[in-house]
């Protein structure tokens, strides 16, 4: 459970930074630098939070994850022109963030016991829907729909973490399996940019 | 009832399917068309829980409705290049699905105690926020800020079903009279591509 | 406290008026003016009411408040070519709009018993995301992350009116200096082009 911690807080700050350099390719200020990067690490958790009416909000109830996210945000102002060096290190601390709030995001819906369904929605929502509002509020098309596995694995891996805990498989040995998978189909998807299939469609008739 | 369900149901699949296509124009990937479609089709109803307290969303409750939503999304996918063919049943599809989801928008605040401009908002609010967030995740100004009447529709919609109800009509007559009333007005507006007045300005001093 | 609340109308007021001037140079039709206008004005206190599950929200209790937002709209549109040589007024209401939300926030969070940095971020909120959600309708990117002090000063504001009551000052006494304070930098960024430092980053590694 500590170690999920670690895991989670090292996903958080992955999360914040890649809001915060997408905010700086917009030439955004500080303030939009800090609010791009908390909104990119805790708006997926928040949107669960919200649709699920699962209050306190995690951020309300433990401010000082704003303080890691801007601390995150503030490094990435001052390392940025390094960070390219460290991109392996980065995607790997990505997809733990995505791994991580999706065992997290099923955690949440099962303890308000959730139909398996929502579970494994609520885990995807909480790993996945931050990216998306960073991007929205960068004014772009969302990533999430159109480049590597990203999604898919946050539902793969929600699936392993249900479907074991259904069949009664010990708790530490399911977390661990999906950690495992959900990290190597991630990267793997990176390194081979593997997608999934793309629906194009030119018509303009509606 | 049981026939207003079945509208709802076709209205949830055409709203669904206008997300597919939108999607298809940005090419997304599959999830991305999976994804916009649900936001399309349930986004309304969830905004609308969201911002007047009540839950639980409806597809928390029914995750089967994200199934239709899912299934109407493949279809799409499938049959994209004929759709074009079907233009006509498709707006037709989704002047019901606009005019029934006022409708159940108009209860839900109803069965809440809310005043009647709040419940015909939370109607408005039904039928048409889905397609607004479809297009901001779609990167695009929204469509119902300047499109043919769509909104006022609605409105109309709300304001026959609770005026009708306010003075004791029969609840069956109101809701047949503001659904044929709703569908020829929207299906007029098309037809004829009437739309509001535009309000232009050029000006850039704030 | 009715000084207070005059200012927040006129405020409201202001801030729905630039949401339909946006609406504007997008060339939505009214419909689209009278959405974004409401969303501008009530959509920081509606985002905090939201996320920190604060029911009911302001505009459902008080329905008359969507009145005030659409008045604000349709005088915008009647007077839009005039309304440039009121650009000091105008300024000078939407810096009020801003500072009197910004007390909004914080009295809303501090009566829900939130922690000192939820209360300023909740006063944040309330003061500045109407304006992200009207530019993220309209299709750019937020302003606020990178024109002139305006989160920064909603900060201070939330700062200074906090603080003060932590340290036992006199209400009336540190509303007063708070609103004053608050103002006097806006107006200061707004005449002399006060802003944050930016983060600029063009790379495209991740």
């Amino acid at each position: 459970m500590t170690l999920l911690f670690v895991l989670y807080m090292a996903g958080l700050t992955a999360s914040a930074m890649t809001g915060a350099l997408a905010a700086g390719r917009r030439s955004m200020d500080w303030v939009g630098v800090l609010i791009i990067a908390a909104v990119t690490a805790l708006g997926g958790g928040s949107t669960r939070d919200v649709l699920l009416g699962h209050y306190p909000l995690s951020w309300v109830a433990e401010p000082w994850y704003l303080g890691v996210t801007a601390g995150a945000a503030l490094v990435t102002v001052l390392v940025a022109r390094y960070l390219e060096y460290l991109k392996y290190t980065f995607l790997f601390l990505d997809a733990i963030g995505l791994v991580v709030s999706t065992l997290i995001g099923c955690d949440v819906a099962t303890q308000m016991g959730q139909p398996i369904s929502i579970v494994v929605l609520s885990g995807m929502i909480t790993g996945c829907v931050g990216g998306v509002l960073r991007d929205v509020l960068c004014n772009q098309v969302p990533l999430l729909f159109s480049s590597e596995l990203y999604a898919s694995v946050s539902v793969m891996v929600g699936a392993i973490y249900v479907g074991g805990r259904e069949l009664g498989i010990d708790h530490e040995v399911v977390t661990v399996t999906a950690v495992t998978a959900g990290l190597t189909l991630r990267l793997l998807a990176v390194r081979y940019r593997w997608g999934m299939p793309k629906f194009v469609y030119n018509k303009d008739w509606f």
